[in-house]
């Protein structure tokens, strides 16, 4: 199967559609809506790690004007999915070639009008975007098109443009605009195959008529112009070319088979496709919604290192590289989050715009009060520093890549050891170092003390980036690895229990017990947040996400498999998978315990997540829909690493 | 003013006014309500110290059975104050002779009948409370009542009582009970003075002719019986003219006279009326809400420590000692509680009872989802322990008491102190022991770091604990002493910043800087909770009450009065007085200032809550009403200590 593809038109599925059927090149992501949708039915064109931000509004990528709108009417009625002479309406996604397709039939007063529209973002360019339109008709009828550059655009922090202009020179439609904060000009560009009258605030028209069995095409080539590269006089065709051709050579790279399963298998291709469609064009990183729009601020979480990472280091090491470049490069940002707080070393941003921590201290707006709720994620989440440390040293592992070690891999490591060295505080009753006042992965309970996913990998980054010192002896300050060496020692790492359970946090065994489904029965609505101090998990044993089971999957030798198995059958029923994040996190683990019928469903669940429109669309009154490329990832490594690699069967 | 008097029958008044118009005698509290109140009208006697928990249900102290339910009937027509015949109607307290006074007159179809009552808790006695009606009329008319120990009680989280029985022996109704947890049988029982007739259920019926302008006269005799006193024959007179004595007494030791002043002279007899009928008559202490009712689950809190135990230091040194006491007795639970969650020493309960820590993990429900909300004052308001060593060592400065201090009291102090230093953290950066993860007494801001009052009371009783184990050499291990030697030297104590301002917490500075009313005005619903992880208060400056201030209070001599100004000065616009005892801690710093116009304000908030029936009744959904005792200690302490002992003048 080479094609994701949908009949019948669903109005409420234009949101979810908007994702799963997203078209993108690594830089830009157009979402999978139709050529006559506007701002109201989340039409985007996002930019990777472009950021604005409006005065008293969370800071957030900017989605550019929308070059591909399109109304258009034949004998003058409207070609509208939505409206009611629809006869045939299907939308596709070729995963293979990056091409969004759509044909609508209309029955216009007895003629039948069809439309049809090809478009791709340009994964041989950073800049440009192409659409096809074709209009054929079984009677002669006259066409109507109003199109141009919409400067209407969807945004949930904006708006982010002032001094929009609009022009028109030749075929070629300008849209520019000036960021709010940081004063970028962002141009919009549309080469159009067809000769536009009457121009008008972005917008023109084209008039035809069309015989029966003729075809009306319209090709439009687009770019998104920000310094980086011009406007070229390439036609639809020749952009298609190079497009495709790329496609081919990421496939032939990236592909992995699964024998006999045509579902599991187009599953994974639909995964590969979504993390293909965010492999940076330079230094820069992935969002956590990847270019589907503006949801989490376009800010780059851990989920980058921890489940897309490993994707790219199997396949593509450069885009391996340049996401590990981002997090050296934006280390002095990381030191200076780590000062404000009164730490030394470097603090990553839980929310990272190019360093600086969109996070928010109220991240979560509570639904019954409709107040914004304190939330320590920024200030407490730690893991982070050692999620970029791991990364580095997973990107080292791979490539031997001593150069980058050198230029700046193993101070970043260090100064996330350090910054750990100087959080912890030490326990004179039981001598040792602990890590207090933390948020695990599982988000639900903030403030814990001793977090076994944080304390284990910080201990390891520790241990590895010391050894890795001795071995360069650059790079830091000899002093302080001595001071690493002697805390590390020290820390804390929560045993396992006589029963081989690993306690999340101190404390955690204390909490009620009960499992998801119960805890579930106690919303009060839909939409309320599950963690803070009034959440329904928070005094509970339920978590949001795979935390313990997660460490193991970074660290598969450090304990046994009885271990591990003693607790991914604790930890089960108490998580929600509340985050996209989860799901993998237990079929990686499932598939080194040989629970095979376990670690397939996590997998299919992980998979399928954008296939199905799944995944939490609300937390409290945010929303947080969009693509999950993290659960692409961790799908990718349950395939790789586990179904792969663990021949163990139950 | 002898008298607290009022005319007039208000039925929204009723809970309020059985707060105002308390009787006790430091065993039994007997609420202000009228004669003709049952449960629905929160008639209550309380006792002290006598717990009971129903399952599911808080644990609170119990009410008995009311011996002094009456419904009169004149001519067929009701004696009752909610009727519209009434004519006239008042209620009085004598504060210097502890008695109840009740008068109404009613129109009975032309007939005027007055309706008298006087009732009081025998103060020169433990069990024994006495009531006496007396009712004429200016026509002959024929009585009809209604009388008996009325078994529908009112109860908070009831029914506390299972095999209720009642009988009658002569002219004396028995109700007696067993507790549901521990089984106490505790009876109620009344001798009248007239013959009852149609004894059933705890009621009889009394019929009488008067003349007119004869005089009706009921007296009853009660005892709460428990095991430890028993009925005697003697009547209400005899009864009385202890009770005169014990209060005349009582008053000659205790009045503080204000010069010209007679509203806050009789706020502060008031104030000292509250003490007095507080003083325990044996090794227990006083609840939060003392007799009033099973508010706070009648709870000893650090209330007592802190604000009334210098009342009685000065007044009552049997009663001081009592409460001290009470808290070396309770020492092996609080040693329980620091070893529950790991630690040495001594963690007193937060909300004691005998010892055991009656406080819930959810103290508050949400007022929007009706869901119990986690808070952490019992596992992190350690104060309390610095309190309870606080108040041994200042006993220990009035009395010189050796003895007592050799009998546990030394222990005690040192056993608090061991909790802090194996509660706190070392920290390795900074060389020195922080507490971390703590509640101040600020209670809307959990979970901090470095309290400074916490700091520094702990450090202040370790300092005096560690001198005085020098004088004595004994009650503790000598091993022991000299850690907590080591350790308080470097036991961190937040300093004055370049204002003069010391933080309250670590960060604190760094809250939103919003003042009360702006707090306020956020409130979505009259009742809700300030503090949580989602109150108005919780990421603002705004606290509850005094909390550096208060430190200030329990060592005047610790910062210059500069310093005291500056925090007065800084804090004081961010503080709610959400809790009774605000008022009085500024009112005491401010008189150290020389702020008289403030002192005097801020002690009249004190010395008259309980006349105003102030003070919040709401904590979420929790009703948290009751009499104030800790602001009617405070008011005596800023009398003495404040008013009567500093002469600086603004």
């Amino acid at each position: 199967m080479n094609e994701l593809k949908e009949s019948g038109f669903d109005a409420a599925k234009t949101v979810e559609n908007g994702n799963k059927y997203l078209l993108g090149n690594g830089y830009l992501g157009y979402r999978g809506t139709l050529d006559e949708f506007g701002a109201s039915e989340c039409v985007g064109l996002n930019i990777a790690g472009k950021y604005d931000g409006v005065k008293g509004k969370w800071r957030e990528t900017v989605n550019a004007f929308n070059p591909f709108y399109m109304a258009a009417y034949a004998g003058g009625i409207a070609l509208d999915a939505r409206e009611k002479n629809v006869a045939f309406h299907e939308v596709a996604l070729d995963i293979f070639s990056g091409l969004f397709k759509r044909k609508t039939v209309f029955d216009v007063n007895g003629t039948s009008v069809t439309l049809k529209c090809e478009r791709f973002v340009n994964m041989a360019s950073k800049s440009n975007l192409c659409s096809r339109v074709i209009i054929t008709a079984d009677k002669d009828i006259r066409l109507n098109i109003k199109a141009g550059v919409d400067t209407d655009i969807w945004e949930l922090n904006g708006p982010h443009f002032k001094d929009v202009k609009t022009k028109i020179s030749g075929d070629t439609i300008t849209a520019s605009g000036t960021t709010q904060e940081l004063g970028y000009r962002i141009s919009v560009e549309c080469k159009y195959s067809q000769r536009i009258e009457n121009f008008s605030g972005g917008f023109g028209y084209i008039n035809a008529d069309i015989k029966k069995g003729e075809k009306f095409v319209l090709d439009r080539v687009a770019f998104v112009l920000f310094g980086e590269e011009n406007a070229d006089g390439e036609s639809y065709d020749d952009k298609l070319k190079s497009h495709l051709k790329e496609w081919e050579r990421l496939w032939s790279i990236s592909r992995v088979y699964f024998k006999d399963d045509k579902r599991a298998q187009f599953a994974l291709d639909y995964s590969i496709y979504h993390l293909l469609i965010l492999a940076p064009k330079g230094e820069y990183s992935i969002a956590a919604r990847g270019l589907s729009g503006q949801t989490y601020k376009g800010a780059v979480f851990w989920d980058t290192e921890i489940f897309m990472l490993p994707f790219f280091l199997n396949t593509l090491p450069d885009c391996a590289k340049n996401l590990i470049k981002y997090r050296i490069n934006t280390l002095p940002e990381a030191k200076k989050k780590a000062q404000s707080y009164g730490y030394g070393g470097a603090f990553y941003a839980w929310e990272s715009q190019d360093g600086y921590d969109a996070c928010s201290d109220f991240n979560v707006t509570d639904v019954f009060t409709h107040r914004p709720v304190r939330t320590y994620f920024k200030d407490k989440q730690i893991h982070i520093s050692a999620d970029v440390a791991y990364a580095i040293l997973k990107y080292y592992e791979h490539t031997g890549d001593d150069e980058l070690m050198l230029a700046g891999g193993l101070e970043t490591v260090l100064e996330c050891a350090e910054f750990a060295r100087t959080y912890s505080y030490y326990n004179h009753v039981k001598d040792r170092y602990e890590l207090l006042d933390v948020i695990g992965p599982d988000e639900y309970h903030e403030r814990v003390n001793n977090n076994a996913y944080t304390n284990y990998i910080f201990y390891n980054i520790t241990k590895r980036g010391v050894e890795l010192y001795e071995k360069f002896k650059k790079a830091y300050p000899e002093s302080a690895v001595k001071k690493l060496k002697e805390w590390v020692e020290k820390l804390y790492l929560p045993k396992p229990d006589k029963n081989g359970v690993i306690e999340q946090f101190d404390g955690y065994f204390k909490l009620e017990d009960v499992e998801v489904e119960e805890v579930r029965s106690r919303l009060k609505h839909p939409n309320e947040y599950w963690g803070g101090s009034g959440g329904v998990a928070t005094a509970t044993r339920v978590i949001k996400q795979a935390d313990v089971i997660m460490l193991f999957n970074l660290y598969p030798g450090l304990f046994s498999k009885e271990v591990q198995k003693a607790n991914y059958e604790f930890y089960l029923p108490y998580t929600e998978h509340g985050s996209s994040l989860s799901h993998c996190a237990y079929a990686l683990t499932a598939c080194r315990i040989g629970k095979t019928d376990g670690a397939y469903k996590a997998f299919m669940d992980s998979a399928e997540i954008d296939l199905k429109g799944g995944g939490k669309q609300w937390a409290g009154e945010i929303y947080i829909g969009g693509t999950h490329p993290a659960a692409s990832g961790g799908a990718w490594m349950t395939a790789v690493y586990g179904f792969g690699c663990n021949k163990e069967k139950k």
